[in-house]
């Protein structure tokens, strides 16, 4: 039901008024004639005067459909990326603003706002030496950076409308952020001096905000519903040591030689550092030589804490972490499928109420994938179509994004690249060709590899310091890479350079190669800052792990980790900005060379110079370097905070510059990381599990490769799609298909197969694990529908709903 | 056809020879006449003379019935056990031999002299202080333990027969290591010195093998299961170990002033260190100090190494563990099955092949269970009779294990324990009763718990050191005390004693306030050893937890857990043995104050005590404590290696008195406790969300009390089983029996009902969880074993290959 109301609104109230105030005749004209070239961006051509008056001239009946195809279009778009129906456009207006604020240029600049904030961390008042930058050009970088923020907003509140921008949280925090800022940089600006603006640590929803930090956005919301049970968890874990902390007051205070349990607060303070095993064995030092069995207390708490209630911790988050992702890959599903249905209702006929046909899927296209050539369209069309019938059902439908994805080539019909070439040449490539696949010739260079990694590690050990970048090349070096070179040669020769460089364990090869040979030059022509590249050689010692099928799988599941890595990383990146901002203000310029002499800890801050006998003597403690000077070494500092060991000597020796409650930055940290942390470690649990549950299930099936499709195409549906296209006058199209009838000429075949590819996502292995379930989630989903808009079958549903309009359209199928 | 053929043979070798000679009359005889009293222990009469006559007075026919209630009773035990069934005895000097090694009385001497022989370290050579003992005392009880070692072993022999004997692979190991241990005992004696005895690790041995000992053999095969997997990705770790050592001494080593990466050993040392975090961020300092830009090879180093590769290889165990753990109970399961059918075979008559009588049943579980009365017998029999008929088929003999440990309780008529009081008493306790049942009164006392929390932190807050225990008891203490003494009385009056102590968490209010009052009273006679007592007081607040679904929940999995993690302790135990003896062996004595002086660790091994002023300050570095001078301290030692932190100090103390080799020995430590954590990581993680998903799945069910069985009994039936005592002349059953008659007299009733109840393991939750699975196992085995004995019908089976005796036997069924 709500769809169709929706489309109905929407086409009701971009029709009655101007026909050619709309923009959609504007993109689609330009997209039509140049279907590679045109993109969305095309729009901003919108208001020239040309393009309107072409608009003009087209048949109303001709803009109905357009228009369908590009909302079927938005439609799916939707539901790839998981946007809420409820913001979808609903009139000409906020149609023109979505397509303006969706594209890469406008993604592009909304990334490059936010960076270009959070960057201004670097000049800003505790700045990097090097990067300062006076507070009038700052804050005006700041106020310039603002407003394109406020540009990018009014365009989403024009695409929202005021209503639903009002509704959606995200963007209510944004604006409320971007007014304080706004504030803040025009006070800034007015007094010429930087007051304590924590507020900054708020920039990062900027960054969050954007387009392309979706996964980070995710994670977030991952991270902030594993929290209830990880609070849960956590208490307990304080509970307990509140307990332990008065036990060991009234135990241990007696001991006046022990510094650590002298007051509750100590107590507390030495219990939850040792939670963090930092301060151990110190913390117990004092009482187990005054009384062996003390040890007791201590052994107690940590088997406790640490080795129970903290895995325990893992173990919540783990076991909520495995539920979440089976929710959200459900909820996107349902999301994907409801985004196709109302995508289908759109695009068939009252004539054929059963499907789709090939002009308006390839309308659909058009607008969803400008990029796709003719005959990739087609492809799509043939792989989604699983009957023979002429038209696409909404059951074949369901499956549109797993075929859309697939990138299609003509299956060659040749074996090898030198195939082709005179008998000579090609019984010498054919035999290079044998050689390079044989185990003989793997097994040699992995033995080469060998024996190098074991070559550099003797002669390393052989140096001791000094001057290792000798003036002459060693003779081993140019060996091995020889060997390397004529490797590389025979094999992209052997397998030609395009399949050589398909497979990633080879462009690992090749890229390390590679380096080496760079490292040699820098060697011969002694080009001392390059010098760092002889040091990667090692690296070529990874290619003995494709030996073993474990480190194959560990080693692919790695690479499919990778970007779900990079945005857990992102992640706790923005919380480390956060902390380094509120860091910078507190305690910029607290610690220094012999700061802290009144604390426990004042060896590490220690930097004295004396003199024995003639000899100056640097002692240095070097905790100073360890300060919150500037936004880079925060960051370190709180890596090192990250990596928890001896945390507590950055701590205390803050803690002694400033007051008590400066420690409550430091544990808040601590457990802020400790959440992330163990997220970071769910994910990684539950992705390897699942994945191994995965190869075990499918232990009997082919090696993954990926998605592949096969799909035959005959000359006479080429010249079919041929004639389709010039009705339309898609010249393009037409040249390009043309050329496929050519090729088929010249090799005398009937007709070209061709082979679609995708590699393997998560959401492919989801499917496969959930299969049975997925099923169920179906029937459940389309029962709940049912019961909201009784009776819906999806053809006949659209076109009675979309009745006043449907009239007008339906009358003038063409195909 | 195994099982037939070993029971033929097992009757065969029995039978012919004197019938006498078979000890199973001797047990049988008493245990009948007394079937509470008697357990396998009289087996110890066996050769007295008058058994003998008694036996030979019998006809041979009940005896052979009596042998078959044995034998099912041992495969059913073996079932249990899961003792392979080859280690059943064959004969009847092997069944002597396994009675006599099979009770408690046996499994306490095992366990016994392993203790001892363990304990015996805490005497010999570096011994503690207070236990040393003379070498000719400690070396004599050595043998001592050894030659009962002996003992035990040579009556496996006789169970297991020498062919069995030298087959089975730790019984092997274990005759090998009490050779060695026997001679070096010997050289100790003559010599009237020690020598270097590493080989004392071995002992760990003789405790494993102990029958109790069972789940520490169980983890051991876990974690060796473990290894194979967990040592791939080490060496996957260990391997980018090496090429950041390689890439580090390039990069540092021509800094002078860093002294962590001069030569490459220091360099492979500082990174495994580096591993463990224990010297960040102090190891990154010097470069750092140069310069800010090589963090980034630390902060690479730990995200690969730490932040990656660690936690796979948790994800790696862990998903072992899960395929184990699964394996485990399939191959337990089926085993207990397999036992089952075998006892089945042995119970069933050729008249009546469908299933087993009451009398065979009752025969069986005089054997398997002597403790049990005879209406619990009874009971247990019509609990796994699922038909009406009166016989017990295989498919519902399937289920005895499940059944059998039931605790058979007849259900109470009236609700209250104060039902039969006169009605002013009544009414009082009913008040009592509707009081302490209320959610009022509940959260009162929550309060009151909350309050007292408070009022101690507070307390404690305002003490500042000294005199914490005043002569005089705080008035706080008393009230509060009260309080809980009120509590605790009206509880045990509203609900009965019985009915209050049955709840876990009231046992748990019930102890704490108990030692409340300890302390109270310690208090109050001013009797200080017991002060400790006083500081448990907040131990009161965990009642507070009860508030909360999740905490139940994970308080109720954490009692459920803890065998496990005692038995997990207890093998992390034994892997300090032995590492706390070599240590010993190599390290006792070398660190003391002031040792290190050379290394880099010198200053926490000061202790130096010099004068300021007229004031004398101690400088301590304690780190001198941490040695392996006796088993006590190196347990401590090596639980701090445990923790981690700071063990580098530790390692590093101890190689400047040795040599560079002795870091082997704590980095190999750290690798087996890594190896060790992460198993029970893994199993923490495994239990858990085991358990969640269990909630989840039963969502709908009702609470989790464990499982209930409710069986009615009428007064005809007891009539019937009594009859049927008198006829075997059973006088304490038959007594037993007709009491439950009267009681039925009593109160007018026909017929009574009785609960049976046991606690819920985590074989029953398997079993729900894996439902659908379960079945395909049995029928995969079933079929397997069809294979093997092509149409077997269990019960025709057993009358067709048991034919040569089951002639004899079958001709007097009595029932």
């Amino acid at each position: 039901q709500f769809v169709s109301v929706q489309a109905a609104t929407f086409l009701i109230l971009c029709d009655p008024r101007a026909s050619c105030s709309i923009p959609a005749s504007l993109i689609v004209t330009p997209c039509f004639s140049d279907a590679d070239g045109g993109s969305y961006d095309v729009v901003n051509d919108a208001s020239s005067p040309a393009a309107r008056e072409c608009c003009a001239q087209q048949s109303s009946a001709r803009h109905n459909w357009e228009m369908n195809y590009q909302e079927a279009a938005i439609y799916l778009q939707e539901g790839e990326n998981n946007d809420k129906f409820f913001t979808h456009p609903k009139n000409a207006k906020a149609l023109a603003a979505y397509l303006f604020a969706h594209n890469h240029l406008f993604y592009l600049m909304e990334l490059s706002t936010a960076l270009l904030l959070l960057l201004l961390s670097l000049c800003e008042a505790p700045a990097v030496p090097m990067l300062r930058l006076g507070i009038f050009v700052h804050a005006t970088l700041e106020l310039f950076a603002l407003i394109v923020v406020v540009f990018e907003l009014s365009m989403k509140m024009r695409w929202l409308g005021f209503q639903t921008f009002i509704r959606h949280k995200r963007t209510m925090v944004k604006t409320c952020v971007l007014f304080v800022q706004f504030i803040e940089a025009i006070v800034v600006l007015v007094r010429q001096t930087s007051h304590v603006r924590i507020t900054r640590a708020l920039r990062c929803i900027f960054l969050v905000d954007c387009r392309y930090c979706g996964a980070v956005r995710r994670n977030l919301r991952q991270i902030f519903q594993s929290l209830p049970p990880f609070i849960d968890i956590l208490l307990l874990l304080l509970f307990f040591m509140v307990i332990f902390a008065i036990l060991g007051f009234y135990l241990f205070s007696p001991n006046h030689s022990d510094p650590y349990f002298n007051t509750l607060e100590n107590s507390l303070v030495n219990l939850f550092v040792l939670l963090t095993t930092s301060n151990f064995p110190d913390v117990m030092m004092p009482s187990y030589a005054r009384n062996p069995w003390s040890c007791v207390f201590f052994i107690v708490y940590l088997s406790i804490e640490l080795y129970f209630i903290m895995n325990l911790l893992l173990a919540v988050v783990f076991d909520t972490f495995n539920d979440i992702e089976k929710r959200k890959f459900k909820s996107l599903l349902l999301h994907k499928r409801t985004a196709i249905q109302h995508a289908y209702r759109l695009l068939v006929t009252k004539q054929r109420p059963s499907g789709i046909s090939f002009k308006h899927f390839e309308g659909l296209l058009r607008f969803y994938k400008p990029r796709m050539c003719a005959r990739e369209r087609y492809l799509t069309f043939k792989a989604l179509n699983q009957s023979n019938t002429p038209l696409v059902s909404l059951k074949d439908f369901y499956n549109f994004y797993e075929v859309v994805g697939l990138k299609w080539k003509a299956k060659r019909n040749r074996e090898h690249w030198f195939d082709d070439l005179p008998r000579t040449a090609f019984l010498i490539f054919k035999g290079i060709n044998i050689l390079v696949k044989s185990r003989v010739f793997q097994y040699t260079m992995y033995t080469v590899v060998a024996v190098n990694g074991i070559w550099i590690l003797v002669e390393t050990f052989m140096l001791q310091g000094g001057n290792f970048f000798s003036r002459n090349v060693p003779w081993s070096y140019i060996v091995f890479l020889t060997i390397y070179g004529v490797e590389l040669l025979l094999k992209t020769t052997g397998l030609g350079p395009v399949e050589y460089l398909s497979s990633g364990w080879n462009l690992f090869d090749f890229s390390v190669t590679l380096f080496a040979f760079l490292g040699l030059m820098a060697l011969a022509f002694n080009m001392e800052p390059f010098y760092f590249i002889v040091v990667l050689r090692p690296l070529q010692l990874l290619r003995l792990f494709k030996l073993k099928k474990r480190y194959r799988n560990v080693l692919d599941t790695m690479f499919e980790l990778f970007p779900r890595m990079a945005s857990l990383g992102l992640t706790l990146l923005i919380f480390y900005y956060c902390f380094a901002i509120v860091g910078m203000e507190f305690f910029a310029g607290v610690v220094y060379p012999n700061c802290c002499n009144t604390s426990t800890v004042a060896d590490s801050y220690r930097w004295v110079n004396h003199t024995v006998g003639n000899k100056t003597v640097v002692e240095e403690g070097y905790y100073y370097l360890n300060n919150f000077d500037n936004i880079l070494n925060s960051f370190v500092t709180l890596f090192e905070l990250t990596v928890v060991n001896d945390w507590y000597i950055i701590m205390e020796g803050v803690t002694s510059q400033t007051t008590h409650w400066s420690r409550l930055y430091f544990m808040i940290f601590y457990i802020v990381t400790m959440v992330v942390m163990t997220i970071i470690v769910a994910f990684i649990l539950d992705a390897f599990v699942f994945r191994m549950n995965y190869t075990r299930k499918n232990q009997d099936s082919e090696e993954d490769n990926g998605i592949v499709l096969e799909k035959e195409i005959s000359k006479e549906e080429v010249i079919g799609i041929i004639e389709l296209y010039k009705r339309t006058s898609a010249a393009t199209e037409t040249a390009q298909l043309q050329k496929i009838v050519l090729q088929m000429d010249k090799y005398g075949q009937m007709s070209t197969v061709f082979l679609g590819r995708r590699s393997r996502t998560k959401s492919d292995l989801s499917m496969k694990m959930y299969e049975e379930e997925i099923q169920e989630w179906y029937e459940e989903h389309s029962r709940k529908e049912e019961s909201q808009t009784p009776l819906q079958e999806p053809a006949s549903a659209s076109s009675s709903s979309l009745k006043p309009l449907s009239l007008r359209q339906r009358s003038q199928t063409v195909i």
